[in-house]
């Protein structure tokens, strides 16, 4: 019998060990969402990586003479998949986002003659852009592969978090280069350039870096960019329109000099090959000094053995992604995988290895204690991303919010930020939803920050009155359509945001701070108008706009969302909104008004980031407003009508293919969304600790957290049919809440959801989720 | 008998103390030079310090359109004595300089309508610029003060090593500003601001920064600046032509926006003011970063009391003139320390309080066991300025021979600084005159710096190829027409630097070194044509260049001189050009010829830097090439006329008036040859160990040497008539030599010249310096 026990255990161990082991970035495919509307970007990168490196596929001018081209909005991660050609290899890029900047840094390997123009998408030959076949295209997390058909070079790319790795398997030839082109960009114009250098420091290392006006007012980008094999020659050219060359006539600046600067740079490095022969660069990069670039480089990637790099990222990228091993067909484990994938790109560690980095005032500050990220776009993420990062990735969760405290040291207005990147604010969207990123760290317990200080800090963010009609709002309770055309979706967005900060002050046992914000939390009622039913704009005398269309977009009192969709943007008071809206029954009609209605063509007009392929009825899974809301039933005593958004969303708006994401991934709230969901929770209120039931799609997902706790969700007899909920065990025990709380989760234990095909129609629909009342 | 020996010591002490604490500070004018051809300015710093705030007189545009001004050489110090308006007050100057760069961050108090716009010279009432009347101008070593009378406002100013402080005293008005330019810049053109920034920390607290691309290539800038009042209110514009502002949607920038930028940014800051109220400003400059900035202003200014800044400075001026103490009439005194002023002002710090600098590869890097200097125009310098440093202030010089050496680590090129300022090598001139300056200190026995590095770093210098004909230098034994139509002013030069590497290498002990380089100090003898009895360039072939006339200046093989000059720029080898000159007799006619020819008026057009004024016959003493030429007589065995030569070189081109100075005073060379000359004594050549004898004008001048030991120069019965030395004792003894050797002076003692009003043709004949031969 002994025997026997040991031999199962053994077994069992392997098996384990075997699931364990299972190499889940073969479910990422970082194809999809690269056509269209997702934005993301197929290139390598490391987990939370400062380097992405991806292939361009276009490089479009969006401001020439004045003038905006509003195709630059399909480039914004410099690439769309139905693309032919490729102008290069660029080393920072945004993930999902609906605005656009980076591509710094663009490298491109060719044959023959120099060319320091990159051509164009439909002639290749006029620059040293290269057509490339689709089937050539490869991507895995941390590589990507393509064959450039113009010059018969393979490229392949790998990356670890700051430094980008290529080889380039050349022919043979006299006449082999590599391009290094500083003009290039995203989000580019003439002037965007504002300074740009390199400096050949020997045959094999080259330095520069360029300081850039695009989307970051003021972005300083380094770089160290060795290579496997001495160049023989080098030149550059330098396109600018009015130089002045004065200081420089001793030497010729384009051939072999070794200190090029200028506004337009392009840089060649001449080779000779033989066939097959391999040609790597490394191509590190700081926002500090070049300096800081060369110890990223030589800390990161101290050997030119391009293989192992990409083993290590691989093995990283398996370690993060694997801390929720999930058990569902492989089809789900795509779309799940290459969902953690994309929320594991953003925020992405912004400083060198030893901690230096350049602060929203643009002094190098050392990190003290955390690491670093930048990419906060807030407005998008604090929705799912950064809860789902506080839940999965709780040390990475801390350095955020110690970030974020470091730019509101360094932010002479003295807030949080709002969308930041690269030691710039953008000042992208409305609210202040740092805010809520704090709170729920904090109240999920999330440690290692100075509690003090973020309250100081959301609370100062909360009364910075000369942003977007803060002032008024304290004045009025709501921000006058006469402040901002947006200001409903603003009072909505700061009454959500002022609920956090109470919340965090209430975890802090600082009541009276707590109080005053619950009150402000429920400013959202100043505008809700009892004759329609909806959220909407008032002037400063307290009267409704007239001429309301509760359908538009854009503007009347919105934004990214119309009255329709933000009218139900209280998720701190779903019970408190029921109530105005007339009780349950209306309140449920209502939702499956918005599931359903039709949309005139016209109301698309003025909408970039949606296609009709993203909304169902009048609800936009396409932009954020609305994420929350298909989990809505739940207050209506409708549960079953949650799972049956929640499985269409995850259906129709997560494909496998590159236009299989509705909307711009927007750095991971897209993708956190559908992790969430199919798991069968979505926190509809960070900061109340607490996440509302849906219905879950996988088999199993075993949580594998921080503390060495693990947290198993079972959906017993899940399929495309059985979505909805019988019955729930938490731990053992019958579980009839709707909800979940986030330490329920992170004390481990295991839920088990029963699935059928029809609903039961008593569970979930007696305890729900109250985080006004409770607070 | 012992009572009264000791009332006579204290008497003897109360005079000698009096003697010490006279001001010296009383004999600087520096409105000496600043009108013309002078290229100084008259505003406030201190000694060696990286702030020189100083009034701008007008705005010039050099290069607008493609357009080049020449009107801009005449503000190479941003004023003219002769202007009757000024646009205001900047940080950073040169002194001297014969190209010009800088004028940084332009401060302007004015009362009424703001105004962002200068005005132009002839009517102040269109900008912010006022006029004033000279006599309310007042300057001293580190003060001036003006009347601006458009707004009834006096300006003072004073400057410590790294801030500039202002005061400002207003008349009644609800519209008092202060005006921060950062479009302004000396050498300036539309483009030059590659980018600037002004952060409003607070009400009193502005911090900022500017990028340009002048003379230096890419200079930072980073100010912080601190107002003694707070203001009400403030504003700014951004003229640029064409600016991109997408991201800035949400605030006014204009209009009391705490983070400005752009590249055509000026700010206005607001104040109420009382009739005769002080509203002061400290600006503190960085080329790290605003945090540097702050740093340097806490450490150097850390209060508001502007006279006892001033008092400071004053005392620091007196301590660095004090150096050297002389007995002359006061008109001498006056010449004398505007010169020692003037000797004084470059190279400048260039670290902040805390050692950190931004170096020529634009990293920050840290001075460690060295306070680092730039603005190193060695072409002039290298002559007499850095020789008289390494007598009189010898630490100093250590820290430029490391600064350089610092520069030749950071240097691509692997090379020392030809004329470098503010982190950038500007390659302007020819040479490679680092080189004299170390081989000079190190053998007058400076240390504190690695002399292995330094002879690295000389013959690293001296083989850079690439840089201005070095490979066919090498190749040819002398620099090709082909390769530069200064071939032959290069030639002669590199010579020169090569037996300062010679002079090092022996001095190291390094015999082999010493032995290759002083071959090369010969290479001058390549280009001298025996027929024409001149210097004359030749081409590849090693034919001389037909056409040849020994008076053209420029382009005809030569630079800043002809070849009537240059060819006796032999200083290594007086003896040896003699004798390739035909012998002392002729020697001695030629120099007679040069100083006593006539120069037609065509062969002044091309030269911009010196007027007829500053000619003497066919010598140039506006331009540096033959700042040793009067000297020579000594090795012709006529020292007597030397003293003619540098008596009358003294009284003519030194006057104490605004348009006194002949020349660019050269950041301290026409300067420094002043005091060497009325000291009677001069560096003819630098690495040698010797100083040549000319004839002294100050009846006495004591050397309070940094060892500790004291050397006095007594020139008995020196007049205006009496020049000529009758006799010399050297500590007593009778003295033959027309030279004296460094270790002599620093050994302290007493040289005693006896003055007569004829020659005595027997002193000084005998034994002449000999650098080539003695090696």
């Amino acid at each position: 019998m002994k025997k026997i026990l040991v031999i199962g255990l053994l077994l069992m161990q392997v098996i384990m060990l075997k699931a364990q082991q299972e190499d889940v970035t073969q479910y990422v495919d970082p194809f999809i969402g690269t056509q269209e509307m997702g934005h993301v970007f197929p290139g390598a990168c490391a987990p939370f990586g400062i380097v992405q490196l991806s292939p361009e596929t276009d490089s479009v001018q969006f401001f020439n003479e004045g003038k905006y081209n509003k195709e630059v909005y399909r480039y914004c991660a410099g690439y769309q998949y139905t693309d032919q050609s490729i102008v290069g290899f660029a080393h920072t890029h945004f993930s999902g986002t609906g605005h656009s900047d980076l591509g710094d840094f663009l490298v491109m390997p060719t044959v023959g003659k120099v060319q320091h123009n990159p051509g164009t998408i439909d002639n290749t030959s006029r620059g040293y852009r290269s057509m490339f076949r689709k089937k050539t295209e490869k991507a895995e997390p941390g590589y990507y592969a393509v064959e450039l058909d113009d010059y018969n070079i393979k490229a392949e790319l790998t990356a670890t978090q700051r430094v980008g790795f290529h080889q380039y398997t050349f022919p043979k030839s006299d006449e082999s280069h590599i391009i290094l082109d500083l003009t290039h960009g995203i989000y580019n114009y003439d002037g965007k350039v504002l300074w740009s250098t390199i400096r050949v420091e020997n045959d094999t290392l080259v330095t520069g870096y360029r300081i850039t006006r695009g989307w970051a007012r003021t972005n300083y980008q380094y770089f160290a960019m060795s290579f496997s094999k001495p160049f023989k020659t080098y030149g550059c050219s330098n396109d600018e329109k009015v130089k002045y060359n004065g200081f420089w006539r001793k030497f010729d600046q384009t051939d072999n000099f070794p200190e090029m600067a200028g506004k337009a740079l392009t840089a060649n490095f001449d080779f000779d090959t033989e066939e097959g022969e391999q040609i790597k660069v490394k191509f590190a990069l700081s926002a500090v000094s070049t300096e800081g670039a060369l110890k990223n480089m030589l800390a990161e990637v101290p050997h030119f053995d391009f293989d192992r790099t990409r083993n290590d990222v691989k093995a990283l990228w398996q370690k993060e992604l694997s801390r929720i091993k999930i058990d569902a067909p492989d089809e789900k484990k795509t779309a799940f995988y290459t969902s953690m994938y994309h929320s594991f790109i953003h925020p992405s560690e912004y400083m060198d290895v030893d901690g230096q980095y350049r602060g929203l005032d643009h002094n190098i500050h050392q990190a003290e204690g955390f690491t670093n990220y930048t990419i906060f776009s807030l407005w998008d993420t604090y929705r799912a991303q950064h809860p789902l990062l506080t839940l999965i990735q709780p040390k990475r969760s801390s350095d955020m919010v110690n970030s974020m405290l470091a730019h509101y040291e360094q932010s002479v207005h003295k807030i949080l930020p709002i969308w930041s990147h690269y030691g710039n604010e953008n000042w992208c969207m409305i609210g202040y939803h740092a805010v809520p990123v704090i709170a729920d760290a904090y109240v999920n317990g999330i440690k290692g920050f100075d509690a003090d200080k973020a309250l100081e800090a959301c609370i100062s963010s909360a009364n910075y009155d000369r942003y977007e009609g803060i002032g008024e709002y304290k004045q009025y309770g709501y921000v006058p359509y006469e402040t901002s055309h947006y200001g409903a979706s603003i009072t909505l967005e700061y009454a959500y945001d002022d609920y956090a900060i109470a919340q965090l002050a209430k975890a802090m046992g600082k009541n009276d701070v707590a109080e005053e914000y619950l009150k402000r939390s429920e400013y959202w009622r100043n505008l809700f108008d009892g004759q329609t039913g909806y959220v909407r704009p008032k002037d400063k005398n307290g009267d409704f706009l007239p001429n309301f269309d509760a359908l538009d977009t854009h503007g009347a009192g919105f934004i990214e969302g119309n009255s329709w969709n933000y009218s139900l943007y209280v998720p701190q008071n779903v019970g408190g909104l029921i109530n105005e809206m007339g009780g349950k029954e209306r309140f449920a009609e209502h939702l499956d008004s918005l599931f359903t209605m039709h949309i005139p063509d016209a109301y698309f007009e003025h909408t970039e980031d949606i296609t009709r392929e993203g909304i169902m009825g009048g609800y936009v899974h396409g932009n954020e407003p609305s994420h929350h809301v298909a989990y809505m039933y739940n207050w209506a005593g409708k549960p079953w009508k949650t799972a049956e958004r929640i499985h269409e969303i995850m259906n129709t708006k997560y494909l496998n293919k590159p236009d299989g994401l509705c909307g711009n991934d927007d750095c991971g709230q897209m993708s956190a969304w559908y992790i969430f969901s199919s798991m069968g929770f979505y926190p509809v209120c960070p900061g109340s600790g607490e996440y509302v039931i849906g219905s879950p799609s996988l088999n199993e997902a075993v949580l594998k957290l921080e503390n060495g706790k693990q947290f198993t969700i079972k959906a017993k007899k899940a399929s495309k049919k059985n979505i909805y909920i019988q019955s729930v065990t938490l731990n053992g025990q019958p579980y009839g809440k709707n909800y979940i709380r986030h330490s329920d989760i992170v004390n481990g234990g295991e839920l088990i959801f029963k699935m059928g095909s029809r609903p039961n129609k008593k569970w979930g629909v007696g305890d729900v989720s109250e985080p006004y009342s409770n607070n």
